[in-house]
């Protein structure tokens, strides 16, 4: 009995573990094309908002030991081969290495001979169409991190992973600068605004029903580098300046100015995959997708001025843009234009306390009709941190390093 | 009963008239965007195929008589006021302008104190969508032209009527030049190749259902030059390299570069339209055009060449081009994907002499799913020659000068 339990506890004290959380982060300057494939280095710089974690967020435990006899993947409840996973291993060498390298880190003799068990899930459906890979991406290198005890810039390791994960590695609001450098050491994430910088910032998520698989984000930016001319033209000739005027956007807390050249910015994206060849098919953007576009461009109108601002990243949900004060009617007016079957649990996330009402003169100024079921959720959020540690409580692994469940 | 008699034909003979048709035509490299407004001077050249009048074209006469007691307009069988139509006036004073100055032209005492009597029709439901305009304008100043017997720049005068109109002045393939001039004197079209130039290029149009009355061209095109960055640069950058690409392609009859070229033309005018805020809705190309698109890139990949191009302007009916050996497959292609309610008269225009069969590997590799009905009929015609005089038993006007119907 004592020999076993000493037995258990020598086998279980050599696994280290770490467990941490990443954040979803939403582009409002857009990240479409690469100038080098290999380490991920952008055509343009971006900005994103970090998304709240409560709400959206990637949970990762690592685990370290002699006991393991490969470094192990779990995603998402299934196993993957790391080896047909460069970018994974990539980010493991490039973490490994920053360890080896730092003289005074005494973690690399403890670490140096063991293998890795990952466990990583997302708290939201991958079939959602949100963009996991950053949230994903970026809760594994800051997990590694702990693990090895590093410091140093984990954007541009999380960059090597996906490229939009490096963003996601701060929270509020984040530049990926792109950086001028051949080896991509400057093409990296800062954060410009603290989560705490614009309070009243609201956002929805419309998770629209959609069954087909769409082109992949890295195949469809991959045809338009090689084949639109516009996507050329608008990385050097427009985005320089979106970029300052978004910057200035949100250190002013201007929403007219972050949300016309949110939509903006969205526009042009989808421009530019409109412009690829052959086309992307089926385009992004759907037909609720576009009736959304048109929802908001009326209500903004009716209005006279921007009060919701949406973007789509490469599929077809939408995130919108919002004040705190404008929820309850924007999300009135989602539940009117696209009726859910069932009310219960249409709206996840930040609950609502109180019911907005429809103005009839606002129902009038509206043109498209009610699209039953084409919205099949919405996320509430709002502007969140950047990745977290959890207790080990919150672990993906039990004590030998194995999936819980 | 002699004095009747000789009464209606005083009465008769006073009336001149002249009945033309004219025809539509279809941009490959598309025009979009003014750099003048009132003298509709383009931000670019652009190229067009003239289609065939046996299956597309405007009617007019156009009478003139001392006994008229003003210039009266009928279009489609309802009476217009051209005081409201400032671009048939300016059509009708151009012409009368070219007239008077000509020294030697002796029809300007005739016709200087007379009025007109203009009625035109097309021979396609204008809730087609089918550019109707450049049609008719074309077919109204070639009217005039005879009926005045003017010679000179015609293009230029129709130009001034409704852009696109001016290529419809020419049979075949026709450029218009942007021109440099500030008064527009050399923004004109010019035929590049003749309509017996390329005999075995087709053309299917698929008419779209489609129930919503979107954005004017006129309309999306001002909104586009105001607020798309990529349309100026687009303008400025890609149009002349691709005019020089698609001339080439036509003189040398390369199907391949033809449809390439016309395909990315079509994608770059919808990604510009894309790119406008506040943005066009709904879009010109809806869920159905997406479907044509993705079949025909398909069908393209499938062969491992482009058999077929597609090209949409400001609404949502497909503009293929293929070559006449393509037409049975192709046809069966559209009805087995868009099948029709009633299987007579889907197929207008000129008729198909063998049924095409599709081959089991064909359609495995085609992604889209039938759509019952989203595509109208097809008009299948072909290139077809520029604007002509008909005889007098066309006329759509009297003796009187008044509507026969």
């Amino acid at each position: 009995m004592e020999d076993e339990l000493a037995g258990k506890r020598l086998k279980t004290d050599c696994v280290q573990m770490v467990t941490c959380q990443g954040p979803v982060n939403i582009a409002v300057i857009k990240y479409w094309g690469k100038r080098d494939e290999e380490l991920i280095l952008p055509l343009n710089s971006s900005l994103s908002v970090t998304l709240g974690m409560d709400e959206l967020h990637s949970t990762t435990t690592v685990a370290a030991s002699r006991n393991f006899s490969e470094d192990c993947l779990w995603l998402n409840g299934r196993k993957h081969d790391i080896a047909k996973m460069p970018r994974i291993e990539k980010c493991l060498s490039k973490i490994r290495e920053l360890c080896q390298s730092d003289q005074q880190n005494t973690r690399w003799s403890e670490l140096k001979d063991c293998h890795l068990h990952i466990c990583s899930q997302n708290n939201f459906p991958t079939a959602a169409g949100l963009a996991s890979s950053a949230a994903g991406y970026s809760c594994l290198v800051f997990a590694l991190s702990r693990l090895f005890q590093v410091n140093g810039e984990l954007s541009r390791i999380a960059r090597q992973g996906s490229g939009s994960a490096c963003r996601s590695m701060y929270g509020g609001f984040v530049e990926w600068e792109k950086g001028e450098m051949d080896d991509g050491s400057d093409s990296i994430a800062k954060q410009i605004a603290s989560q705490e910088h614009w309070i009243g910032l609201r956002v929805l998520i419309l998770v629209v029903n959609e069954h087909k698989k769409g082109t992949s984000s890295t195949e469809g930016m991959r045809r338009s580098v090689e084949t639109s001319e516009l996507l050329q033209l608008r990385a050097e000739l427009c985005v320089p300046q979106r970029m300052e005027t978004m910057k200035k956007a949100v250190l002013e807390r201007d929403f007219k100015s972050f949300a016309e050249t949110t939509m903006k910015e969205s526009n042009q994206l989808h421009a530019v995959c409109q412009d690829t060849f052959p086309p992307i098919t089926p385009p992004y953007m759907n037909q609720t997708s576009h009736r959304v576009v048109q929802l908001v461009t009326e209500y903004n109108s009716f209005y006279g001025e921007p009060k919701v601002a949406y973007t789509f990243d490469a599929g077809p949900n939408a995130c919108l843009f919002l004040l705190e004060n404008e929820i309850p009617e924007v999300l009135a007016l989602i539940k009117y234009f696209f009726p859910p079957d069932t009310e219960s649990g249409f709206v996840k996330g930040i609950g609502i306390h109180s019911q907005g009402t429809l103005p009839e003169s606002l129902l009038e100024s509206i043109s498209i009709e009610p699209s039953h079921g084409a919205v099949k959720y919405v996320i509430s959020t709002k502007v969140g941190s950047g990745p977290c540690e959890l207790g080990q409580e919150y672990s993906l692994l039990d004590e030998d390093g194995l999936p819980k469940s």
